[in-house]
């Protein structure tokens, strides 16, 4: 992939540096939008609005759509009007709405301004959906069928308006009132015999979702049910438009990305990492950083408490970064996992307790398995080979206690917190990281040091 | 989705304890393949070859597919070699070779001998391919056309053939010797005048991966060219097979997840997780938490080494866990961004130098503002309202230095490892995760001792 850029992305330097502009031309109209949008963000904005003009109508708006926020600004600032016209009535509905969401206001009304009276209809339409819904993902072109009509009329009214379609790989029956009654493949209409109705050759138990429901749950659906459309109805049944899965393909790569940067105490950021300014950067990841500073006060009072015990046992100290680490580890582990299974759905709620009796089994085995081998390595490293005599076997028991209560409350902790958090309403990925590794620390070291009080009675 | 099968599943068993057989059928055959799926096994191993003997034989094998391989391997066990065969030559030619993957020798003995000749020779030549190539999640029922057809001719080729294909939304055009030449949509071919050529109409410069090519990269390109297959070519450019989009989803899937687990200090698990036995989890994380805690012993032998230091100054102690904490988070947040852009082909190797450089001015001022509210805080909460008066200004001074250090420290080494990692070959989530954070606690510790030891001279 980079090496294919890579070799274009010289030839068309090359060439535009020679000025040989059919030539440039002849290469460009061989390459794929997106690579097109991917050498041309890497050949920089001097020579983008030469090489954008050589490119045919069609393909120029489907580059267009690729490319990133900042370019399609630069490009359209340098348009003139009736240059943005051919692009914007080029694409389909639901990248202008992207493009229309992505663009500052002033640009955003020359788009509206240039976009045909419809097109701005359905532009505005599709913007009243809430962020984040499927009726602000769908796209409205897609092909309708009635029931009555043969497969042959199918196929003609396909061609007919088959080409203004995102797609005519899945197509849709609606009755008179707009109601979505079934779905019928490409495949079943070229396979059927032409005399034979819509009807009868329908999928008439489509699987739909509406407007209103979560991009991620319906990227969720057609991946599940391997749907290339998923068609949107309004509360009362009709057909509003579809979404398709290249858009589907998006939305879970970018929830992926979120869950992973809400894991690691970040803001998740809405451009690439490398076109993201440091201040938005600063701003996505500093909050976490305050909040997980601010409540480590607690961890620093339990110290101060138990000043007294540390002075008598100088030893304890230094495993409480070792103590500390298990017990984070242990969590996250647990709540990464609950964390990723809620958000494929592969687990609801409703296991919880199935979930905890899992977690505690597999801690008990893990806690056990290190207590044993942190006795030896006491004994062995810090007592043998680096002769640290104030390490005795006491201390090496308490150490080695610690690690399996630490451990199974920390899975505990790590895997009903995010849980509990989805149901109430929170985003688990958020609420939970940085709760789970505040309480942790400070539950390790309470544990930790009441466990040595009592052992070594001091 | 949950709701809707719930209302199915207890329709269901309702059905079969009332001994309902035609009516259970009625329902099963309104049925989606994933939902059938999904029910069939919420209602357990009792109903699960009654409930699948009443499938029609297409949906049988349909819903078969989207079964977990415990269900298969279940259903295989009981089936009849007849209804072996039927359920076998029905898949498709990828969905079979899943299957074979999964299941134990015996029952992949069996399914081979009831497989049809070809079917055998065909799922044989797919097992050899690498593990995650291309090749390996190929299939090889895609429609190929000639460029001398009309598309005339291609429309009765697709009406012949295309009935037993998994997709026929794109066709690829082949040549003599099965090189691959062209692709051509269904959408293309459909809206194209009858007489033309397929060698005219068809896309000429077609994208195409390589059998060994690693299936992720694929998925990637897939969902970037929004591609509904790819087609996969041998070293002679010899069409072999396709990936279709559903796989690419499911990939994309997975390895989002198997890098979130890595990133926690986990082996990825085959299995969902509820259906993983505990000595598999035990399995998976015990050796991420042993490394980590033998890995400690560095962290324990600074604290030993400084053990005068903290003890001239009491107060010092009780700042380290929150240190280590504040080092821990600013490098998994940049650590986890630099894998996350990685595996999705944001960044490169290439990239090191801007990602470094951003990330050195955004940890500058991550780290300035966590000194500033830092010492505020200490002085604040721990001198004036906890009354700790072995808090004094220099410690809080000390603190606030080694926060901006640490910071800087960790962003840093936190972008670096996974890049290098990722540039020598490793698999940046595995590599990085560990080290990393075991490489920061000690070197938090380090840097804040030397600190204070300068500082505050003792």
């Amino acid at each position: 992939m980079t090496e294919r850029t890579a070799t274009l992305e010289s030839t068309l330097s090359a060439l535009a540096a020679a000025k040989k502009y059919s030539a440039l031309r002849e290469v460009l109209i061989t390459m794929n939008p997106s690579d097109i949008a991917y050498v041309f963000d890497e050949l920089g904005e001097k020579l983008l609005p030469l090489l954008f003009r050589l490119l045919p109508k069609e393909l120029a708006a489907e580059s267009f759509v690729e490319m990133d926020s900042d370019l399609q600004e630069l490009l359209i600032r340098g348009f003139s009007d009736s240059e943005l016209k051919a692009v914007v009535n080029e694409m389909y509905i639901d990248d202008a709405v992207d493009l229309v969401e992505e663009m500052p206001a002033n640009v955003v009304k020359r788009i509206l301004q240039q976009a045909d009276p419809d097109t701005r209809k359905l532009i505005n339409e599709i913007l009243k959906y809430p962020e984040d819904s499927a009726g602000s993902i769908m796209t409205t072109e897609y092909v309708d069928l009635r029931p009555d009509m043969t497969i042959r009329e199918a196929e003609d009214h396909i061609r007919r308006t088959g080409i203004d379609k995102e797609t005519i790989n899945t197509c849709y029956v609606t009755d008179r009132s707009k109601r979505l009654i079934g779905a019928i493949s490409i495949r079943t209409i070229i396979l059927s015999d032409p005399d034979a109705y819509v009807r009868d050759k329908m999928e008439s138990n489509v699987i739909s979702v509406t407007t209103t429901q979560d991009k991620e749950e319906v990227a969720l659906m057609i991946s599940k049910y391997n749907f290339d459309a998923m068609p949107v109805v309004d509360k009362e049944n009709r057909l509003v438009g579809i979404v398709t899965f290249d858009d589907a393909f998006e939305v879970i790569t970018e929830e992926a990305t979120e869950d992973i940067e809400k894991m690691a105490g970040m803001t998740p950021s809405e451009k690439p990492y490398l076109k993201t300014e440091v201040y938005r950067l600063w701003l996505n990841r500093i909050p976490w950083l305050l909040l997980l500073m601010i409540s480590a006060t607690f961890t620093g009072l339990i110290i101060t408490n138990y000043e007294h015990a540390l002075a008598a046992q100088v030893a304890l100290m230094s495993f409480v970064p070792m103590l500390m680490g298990t017990g984070g580890n242990s969590g996250s582990q647990s709540s990464v996992t609950a964390i990723r299974n809620l958000s494929l759905n592969e687990i609801q709620f409703s296991d919880l307790l199935r979930v905890v009796w899992k977690e505690v089994r597999v801690s008990l085995f893990c806690g056990v398995t290190l207590a044993i081998a942190g006795f030896c390595k006491i004994m062995l490293v810090d007592r043998l080979i680096l002769q640290n005599y104030s390490v005795t076997v006491p201390v090496a028991l308490v150490v080695s206690i610690t690690l399996v209560v630490v451990v199974l409350v920390a899975k505990v902790i790590g895997c009903v917190l995010p849980m509990v958090a989805a149901k109430v309403g929170f985003d688990p990925a958020v609420m939970a990281s940085p709760i789970i590794t505040t309480a942790l620390d400070a539950l390790t070291l309470l544990i930790y040091f009441r466990i040595a009080t009592l052992i070594l009675r001091i």
